[in-house]
């Protein structure tokens, strides 16, 4: 299987829900990206669907937004 | 590890997510109730903290709500 993209910008949400993800899928199974801080792939991100983070892309390219910590808005700033 | 279960309520971005996730975390892993169906646990998704369907209650209690089918108000009616 392919891994999934989890993406955050470092919000409290995005931490607890990244631990979550973590534990439920594997560690193995998730790339974690924080486009708070590598903010050149905030556009793959909008790419892939994304509207708010935290959010997790699955390998077929389902994007899941989990709970809420800021909108894309609020991450380019 | 004990299961996760994912509450939904039969809409289509309900359907998604629930395949989505069953994918993830896999078939033994996570229990399906379908509140729009089996009503009298409504109570249960609203005590562990459910404001929206889909959403997953992973093992230590936390929710991920994901994406978004239908309030919790919708769902009762």
């Amino acid at each position: 299987m392919s891994k999934s993209i989890f993406y955050h910008a470092g919000c409290p949400v995005c931490v607890s829900a990244e631990h979550d993800i973590v534990k439920l899928i594997g560690n193995d199974n998730v790339t974690i990206v924080n486009i708070g801080e590598d903010r050149n792939r905030i556009p793959e991100a909008q790419n892939a669907g994304i509207q708010s983070v935290p959010a997790l892309v699955t390998p077929t390219g389902n994007v899941l937004h989990i709970n809420f910590g800021a909108s894309m808005n609020d991450v380019i700033g």
